[in-house]
Formats: structure tokens, sequence, C-alpha cells
């Protein structure tokens, strides 16, 4: 069974923009706020974006299933108030459990935050409790900066965090530490500010002792990890300037890293560094990088071929980075596939 | 011969940082302030200091020169105004300048410009053109962010930057594109800051057409490029959809790698998929990341055994990363070199 870890909702109906749009130029004006009943997508719509698209390149590629969020650059949390935020998340992460309701087999749901900056963390809960509770999320996507590109809240090591980590612990449920929408005129979203928020969070925990407190929780770092295969004798030597344990042992029960690297000799490199229990299989698709690389006559984000030609992994290798790995890291999926006998 | 093009005097004496905390704590009270007479460094200080210190290691590892500027994490932009940066940056631009005066075999100077957040950045040329015409300069560190993590410039294509590009086009100079301390609590300076602004200032790079502009203007980025060669793909294939030209023709015209990658997969990624032209040979030691890595008994930044090691370069690659671009990059260096008939 071939799992992708790392999939957002990119393609849904229009209908969505249009009303959170019209939510964003509310911000001026409360009243003229849509209601959440103005938003009204069909189950055949929502079908039809999914089977033309994910779906379509999903059964091309064979992947199997993935594991579905919110568009990650329309989180946006820097729009607005908390109030926004939650309106928004809402209405995000429901479309997701619907996709996941039409297509159980290939689908699985995680969930987005009403994070909103400087806003206390715990005010993310009842929507994360409603998701996985009601929705059978079995993840979550958390903003380590909410401000889109200015970086104003605490590092993820900070005690700021520590409601979200709570309840993940309790739910023994990982976070993929996903920014969104850049609005710093410095960063490309997906060019930079994706990338350095994958780096910036995984040095925030070689510098501090989060994992000490929660030795169950469990960060996933996409797009490879952003910087931190490629510089891992850096990070291995400023860990061991800083006095702490090797990294294997200071992060890596802790932080798991996915494929979203979109060329062979990345993917080979992330292979050579990153232990295989820590690589999980992921694409991103259909997201920043969507078109065909001329070089190979292949989509750029079909991590699969990467894998499935790599030659530093065995099968067995591959199969984990496929399957296991990821029903590990997130016990609620490998609990739903195996109560439906997978 | 082999060059090292990224070093910095984070060895001065004491004396420097004695100063400059005096200067810090002066800009709460103007009148305290230390006139720069006060600050005495003798040539048997600097001698010992360098000695000691950089000499040594690159007679041990058999580097004959390194282009040597003011100590990246002291910069400090953000500190005080452009007259704080001024007093500061003609110090440091100094002391490097006697460096390369007492060991002119071993050390050409590269400048640090006197940046100041939300200043014009013309401001900074007088101290450009001593450095170059007074100092033998033969390039300059150019920071991106002088506000020090919180990222309020414009981008680097952007015309506020053109002064210096201007000058640096005259003068047939290139710079490394280099950040310096993080005061925003999010990055670690030389773990997540330094990464990150490569990557940045890259991608800022890609979203423009600043080459357009400067057909001759050149940057180094440094620390390998921060995420980019381990992201070529993604870079590649967010130019594509931008419509850009092929990043061979759109940017690799004009920006150039150094090697300060600490393990060999990282180096062997490097050249595996950026053309041996764009590689400058570095290892920015005595820096960042200053002991020996356990797996292989050296040191992390004696990245020269890696380029050694490389079955992926000829020996005449090897030649062109150690030297050759370099002298290409830095046409002054190289002038320098043949009035020595090197």
């Amino acid at each position: 069974m071939i799992i992708d870890c790392h999939g957002h909702y990119t393609t849904a109906p229009k209908a969505l923009e249009t009303w959170r749009n019209r939510q964003i130029a509310g911000l001026q004006d409360p009243a003229q706020r849509p209601k959440v009943s103005e938003l009204t997508i069909s189950d055949d719509e929502i079908r039809e974006s999914i089977e033309q698209n994910q779906l379509r390149l999903m059964k091309e590629r064979g992947n199997d299933l993935t594991l579905f969020s919110p568009r990650a650059s329309f989180m946006a949390h820097h729009i607005g108030d908390f109030e926004v935020s939650s309106t928004w998340a809402a209405i995000c992460n429901e479309l997701c459990f619907r996709v996941s309701q039409l297509f159980p087999e290939h689908f699985v749901p995680v969930a987005m935050l009403p994070q909103s900056p400087g806003v206390d963390p715990k005010t993310c809960i009842p929507e994360l409790v409603k998701c996985v509770e009601q929705y059978g999320c079995v993840g979550i996507n958390l903003n380590p900066d909410p401000s889109g590109g200015h970086w104003k809240e605490p590092p993820l090591t900070d005690r700021w965090w520590y409601p979200i980590y709570e309840k993940m612990v309790e739910y023994d449920i990982p976070a993929m530490i996903h920014v969104s929408t850049s609005c710093n005129a410095c960063f490309h979203t997906t060019g930079a500010h994706y990338l350095n928020a994958d780096t910036t969070a995984f040095m925030q925990c070689v510098q501090g002792d989060l994992f000490k407190d929660f030795p169950t929780l469990r960060f996933l770092i996409p797009h490879g990890g952003g910087a931190v295969p490629y510089h891992w004798g850096r990070f291995r030597g400023l860990a061991q300037e800083m006095k702490k344990p090797l990294l294997d042992e200071h992060v890596l029960n802790n932080i798991f890293f996915d494929t979203c690297v979109y060329h062979q000799p990345g993917i080979d490199l992330l292979n050579t560094v990153i232990p295989v229990k820590n690589v999980l299989f992921a694409s991103e698709m259909i997201g920043a990088v969507r078109g065909i690389d001329p070089t190979t006559g292949h989509y750029y984000d079909d991590t699969k071929r990467y894998i499935d030609a790599s030659r530093i992994l065995s099968p067995q290798d591959k199969q984990a980075i496929f399957e296991g790995n990821t029903r590990r890291v997130f016990p609620r999926l490998d609990k739903l596939l195996k109560g439906r006998g997978i």
C-alpha cells in the first residue's frame, strides 16, 4: 500500500475561494461578512474536483491513499482575527472531511487549526477535538508562523504551544509543521518561506529540549526537511557545540521528514543521511510545482518515481517509507486501516 | 593553488569586542560612546590571532589563500543607526586590511558594508570605495536583511539596492549575500537565519529579472546555497511555472555557490546538480561549526577533504572549484595574483 502523507485540497470548487474573498472583504465592514450557510458546494462538485485532479494522478502514479488537509497557502492565518480564522478553518476542515466520506478508500483527513497571530493556541483546541472525534482526522497541520512571514510567535519549543502538544499527545496524533502564504515581500511562499520554515522548525527543536517534556510528541517536517538533510553535518556540529545529545537521540525519535523533494539527487541525499525510519512518502501534489520536468518527461512532484528508482533503499526500506512509517507516525490511520482489514 | 573564498575574522583580539560593547552601551548615552582612537590593537596581537587560528588550520589543511572579511555575526547591522554601523564597519574593515598587509600571501580582504535598517544603501558607497581603492578589497558582503531576522528591506531585485550594484559593476566585484546575527528568537543565527537567507536570496533572483539590468553582476550565495541545491527540482519547476528562462540562463551566469556544506553527501549533492563553473571552494572556518565530526575524526568544516574525496568531480573540476572559478568571479583577485606572477 502506498500512502502519501502530504496532500492539500488545492482544487476545491471555486465557490470556496469566492466565499473566502467575501470574508476578507468583510473585514472592513463586518456586516458584509458572508454567512457560513451562504457557501454551498455539492457532493458532485467535490467528486469532480477530486476525480479529475488528485485521484486521477494518484491512480496514474499508483498512490493508494492520501492524508488530506486544507490548502496550506489558503490557511492565511494572518488574515483577520481568531473569529475569522475559526470560521474559515471550520469550513475548510469540513470540506476535507466530506472528501474523505466520498472517497474513503483514498483520502483520510488531516486538520488545519484556526490559528491567529498572537492568539493563545489553546483557542484551537475545540476545532482540533471536533476534527479528531467527529471527522476522524489522524493528524494536524501546525503553523509555526501565523503572521505569514514576520515570525512573531515564540519558537515551537516555547510553552506557548504546549496546550496543542498536550492534546496531540492525548490523541496520539502528529503535527505537520507547515506555514501558509507569505505576506513578507522578501519571501516567496513556496520557494522560500516554506523551506525556511522547515529549517527553522528543525533548528528550534535542536536548540530546545521539547521532547524531554513530550517524549511521544511527533513533528513531521515537510518538503524534505527544508535545508536540513543537505546540511546534516552542520546540524550535527551545531548540536555538538550546544552539548546536546546526538541528533538521533535528541530529535530523531520525534521528528520525521517527508519526501517532497522534486528531483532524484535530492531524494537520494535525503535517504543517504536520514534514517529510513524517519522518512515518510509524500508528494504534495497538486501543489507548488505542477509542471513536467523536461529532462525526465515526468511531473516534478511525482516523487514515487524517485523512491522507486532509488538504489540506496532496499525493498523493505521502500515499503517502510511508502506505508509502514506513516502508519507508525499516524497511529489513528493505522487503526483505521486495520479496522478495514488492511 | 587553493583559495578559500569565505573566511571571516572571527578570532579578532578581544579588544575589538570590548570596544563594540562600549559602543552598544553608548547607544543609551551618546556621550559615553568610545572614540575610534580608544581601540588599540597591535600588529603582534593581530599576528598571534591569525597564526594560532586561521593560518594554522590553513597550513594543516593545505589552503593557500583566504578571502577575509569581518566576522559576519558581528556586523549586526540592526544595532544603532547609520553612524554606529559606519564607525563599526570602518574599524572592522581596517582590521581585515591589516591582516592582509601582515600576511599578504595568505589573506586578501573583502569588505563589510555600513548598512543600517531602512537606510538608503547608497550611504554605503564611500566605505565601499575606500575598501576597494585603499584596502584592495576584491569583493563585498551584502546583507539582504540588516534588520537581523525581521526582513524589512525590499528584495534584492528591488531598485532600492541598485546604487550598490552600480558600484559593484563599475569595480567588477562580486557580493557575497550574507546576513548577520538574528535578533528574532525564531531563527537560530547559524542554524536557521543564515541558511534561510541563502534560500531567500536565490529565490528573489529567480522571481525577478535583476540580471537583465545588470548582466555582469555576480552574487556568491554562501553555505552551499542554503536549501537550493537540495531542492533544485523545485526551483527549476517554480521558474518554469513563472515562465522564466531555464535557471542556467536565468541566474547561473550571475549566481555562484560556495562549498560551506559540512559533510560528504551534501558536497556530493552540490556537485551533482550545480554546474562546476558555479561552485567556489570555501570553508568559513573558524566559524559556526568548529568541532570534530566523531564519524570521520576530522573537522566538520574541513571542506577541502570533501572536495578531495569527491568521485563526481574530475581533477580539472576540482582545480576550477579550488582556484579557477574564484579567480574568474573575483577579477581583482586574479589581477592581484597575476601581478605576483601566480
